[in-house]
């Protein structure tokens, strides 16, 4: 007889679905270790749980009791890239929404908009993203005029690359009540035009129009979901930290995940202290399905960008004389929260972009690190422009220095008319940071920028653009090497966010997360490596993502209205 | 080699545990087959997933390879109890907080209260419920005056047993600033005396002080949970529907089901249509952690409760003329949040308690039935106070008619006041409801009434209340029989929530949840049976609860404070 346990803690909820034993041969296999070595192999065992069991090179035979072979057509393998810092329903509803990123002009954009409103006459907002001012080269914000000029009987809200703007029609700023008389709120900026606003709005600001889109349902959210993972697995990205998870986007990745279709690894980072407390209460959740999702931490913003003048700096704008931008938390607001994160066991990853901003995330660390003592791994998210002498700080207090590379590539011409040329030294320093002794986490800031994480290799080993601008790399002495870069986005970004040991790594015992991908990385020029095709995609042990199925299923369901 | 099958829609998140074949035999079985047939069987049989796959009467012999026999000692094996309709958070905060329901006069609970304030200095509020006036033979209202007299320099709330009206200190008014010139809100009402407020609020006037009261803490809702479910496993209660699922309860119950350590079903009811959304989205949960948590339904209040005369009755109180209760929604509105839910596949749980509210919530699933068809199960939720006109409707629409046979007992001499005696005809009519064809499901109303499910057993085949008045029971002709009461706890409560075939019966396939009492409630005195004792529960094929252990974890943790 068995003896009466009560309350049983142990009732094994997730236990292991049937999975087969299996192999991955012929394949060029690249992996990092724990440390950073590189390890080469030619074929990958994958046992019942879908972890590594084994990896073989050339020489050595396979085993003869498999369920399957799986052929890998000399490809080259490496572990699913981990982006430390994206946004996942941002970059689905990016997906589902008018996408700017590629306009080159105003003129271009407001054509894209004229044609998104023609074609989806339902939609009671035209909402959008992804526009750039500096990239078309127009010299000043775009008004709500420009776009009044296209659309005049719908509301229009677009917002800007960076996430940090918002850009209005007239219709839009009738709609939410903002006249000339309206005031800028703490934190933000009403752009005027004279007297009047110009349709702009800057951080803060933006809420007073954003507030009023109808908020997407539930299964538009869903569908947000389903788009974002089918982007990440078609570039390769198996596991995405996601920065500002809302109750909202947590109840979906959960719908994902009890309904079998979450197939990508999400590592929640709450967009503040109430979300924190909704989502997992108590203190951090545990890995769930699989270790698929876990809310582990806090996304907490300590300023603005640059691209909007928001960033806060120690010293004026070069190019806003006065200007020193916004600072969203006041030295004791952001080490109280800090500190209401930390006593329950989460993680802060504080977003600092200036380097007053950085200079004070860092300060809070060093005030907090006596009383929160243990493995915190504290985080900074951007790290952008920091003064050289608070670069040593970073790895003196063992903070994860959290980057995204093409930033860098993005920002520079704006970078040098914001700063100048002398404040320039701590900036995306990433030679800087590891030779400290730093760590370094990689990632896109998806929807931001794309989320190919090859691009973010390329950008990390030559700080030169796409177009190989400028020659011979920005700040060349910041460059990483290939190794380096790799690991931001593996080994790195797994450490970052507590997965060591689960990803990042093609080792035994981690999960059987992989690419097969055209291009060897440690080999190719960076014009090849940005040009990297994924051709498959593998998740714990089963494929996800093959590149020939992606073209049928990457398109947004029209069917969806907001 | 496999075929890559992409974005794999069966990814099976919930495999089954390890459990083992066994048999628990020695029994004296009792179940109703789906049919209310009952069964009698020696001997019970249990799959490796926690299923029942076979009885055995005593002639039958056991099969050979059993990984355990458990020995059931000769006691009565029921299949594990169902509670139709309660508050699962509601009473385990009521563990946690002052409990005033076994007060029998106004100097005891004041003793009480007392005594509770010195206990727990550090508790900023003291909160609590239970209270009811008549049992006290008041024949008034308390007052803010009576609280005051024992405690003056905290606040104090405490919640009349109904859950339908607040009594405050004035420390509290003075927190909450309601002052004489407060005005009673919209389905509600601040009871006067003179010209300044009494401390009595009713229904939604309660909001005016409760939302002053600190929120718990998610920590303190786990606690909380812990309690519920030792509370209702003690009882024998292995499922309830919730009625009135919070966002933040749910997530509770999430915690409890990722961490392994929820033991209770939960078919959840969201509390309205937002929370609803929240939970689950755009359509009802799947059966999570082995059909242990379930959101598939919303819980609608139409009107409010006899006891504060906010029951919405077709004629005025016969104790308080001019007053019919209170109707918490338009006939159109309660329809428009039912096409909500109905529109997107939730269940409809409607609480009606005066004849008003539920000739319309009859109405209202009248009116929704064509369009909405297939097997939607409506609710109504208590199902008091109807017409006798409106009695037929109810099977008629197919309506499950949700009671609690305690509410009759403990309210019977309060309905013959404010009803009078010409309309207690159709009062608490479960036995006309299922001659005309309808479907009963039994439930406590905990924490209103106490959980235990035995008392409910025992009123519902004799009307007759704990101390077996009135001889011969009230309205005797409502009586059901033994097996019908049993089916009320059993397979008509699962079925009210589509959990037939699940749990409630004792057949092959079922989840194996049952218990081990003292006594044979088919053959047992009504005495005997409200005094049944639970020595074993188990839940899925595995012991939760043991009768000897629940003293020593039974005591509401002090350490917690609000």
């Amino acid at each position: 007889m068995i003896k009466s346990r009560l309350f049983i803690a142990a009732l094994a909820a997730f236990a292991t679905p049937a999975f087969a034993d299996g192999m991955v041969e012929n394949v060029n296999g690249i992996t990092l270790d724990k440390d950073g070595k590189v390890i080469r192999f030619s074929a990958l065992l994958i046992d019942k749980e879908g972890k590594i069991s084994q990896l073989l090179t050339s020489k050595e035979k396979a085993p003869k009791q498999l369920d399957f072979r799986h052929d890998g057509r000399g490809l080259t393998m490496l572990p699913g890239l981990i982006d430390a810092h994206g946004h996942v329903m941002g970059l689905g509803f990016a997906a589902l929404t008018l996408d700017l990123s590629g306009t080159n002009s105003l003129e271009e954009a407001q054509g894209a908009i004229k044609a998104y409103a023609a074609k989806y006459p339902e939609r009671r907002w035209i909402v959008g993203r992804g526009w750039n001012q500096e990239k078309w080269g127009l010299g000043r914000f775009p008004t709500s005029a420009d776009l009044d000029a296209v659309v005049a009987d719908r509301p229009i809200w677009l917002e800007r690359v960076d996430g940090h703007a918002g850009w209005a029609n007239s219709k839009a700023m009738e709609i939410a009540g903002v006249t000339g008389a309206t005031k800028s709120p703490s934190g933000g900026r009403v752009e005027m035009a004279g007297s009047k606003p110009s349709g702009i709005f800057v951080d803060a600001a933006s809420e007073l129009v954003s507030k009023h889109i109808p908020a997407p349902k539930p299964g538009e959210r869903d569908l947000a979901l389903a788009e974002a993972q089918k982007a990440l697995l078609s570039v390769g990205v198996t596991s995405i930290a996601d920065m500002g998870t809302t109750i909202e986007d947590w109840q979906s990745y959960r719908r994902a995940g009890d309904a079998g279709w979450l197939s990508i690894r999400i590592f929640g980072y709450a967009g503040g202290i109430d979300n924190m407390v909704a989502i997992a209460g108590p203190r951090p959740t545990p890995w769930l399905y699989d270790d698929k999702l876990r809310l582990g931490g806090v996304k907490l913003y300590l300023d603005g960008a640059l691209g909007s003048r928001g960033a806060w700096l120690k010293k004026p704008y070069a190019d806003a004389p006065g200007q020193t931008g916004l600072s969203f938390l006041a030295s004791a607001e952001i080490r109280n929260l800090m500190v209401r994160a930390s006593m329950d066991g989460f993680q802060t990853a504080v977003h600092a972009i200036g380097d007053a901003a950085n200079a004070d995330a860092i300060g809070a660390v060093e005030d907090l690190a006596e009383t929160y003592t243990g493995d915190r791994r504290w985080r900074i998210e951007h790290v952008q422009i920091v003064d050289p002498a608070d670069l040593p700080r970073l790895a003196k207090n063992g903070i994860i220095a959290s980057m995204q590379p093409v930033h860098q590539t993005s920002d520079r011409l704006m970078a040098e008319a914001r700063l100048g040329p002398e404040r320039l030294a701590g900036a995306y320093a990433w030679n800087s940071i590891l030779k400290a002794g730093g760590k370094l986490a990689f990632g896109s800031d998806t929807p931001v920028e794309a989320p190919n994480p090859f691009a973010g290799i390329a950008a990390a080993m030559t700080r030169e653009d796409a177009q190989g601008q400028p020659f011979g790399g920005w700040i060349p002495t910041e460059r990483v090497t290939r190794e380096q870069a790799l690991a931001g986005f593996t080994i790195g970004a797994a450490y970052a966010a507590f997965a060591e040991g689960k990803v990042g790594s093609l080792t035994p015992g981690h999960r059987a997360d992989f690419i097969l991908v055209d291009t060897d990385p440690l080999l190719a020029s960076p014009a090849q490596i940005r040009a990297a095709r994924v051709k498959e995609t593998w998740l714990g042990g089963r494929p996800v993502y093959k590149q020939d199925d992606i073209a049928k299923t990457n398109t947004p369901n029209d069917a969806t209205s907001r």
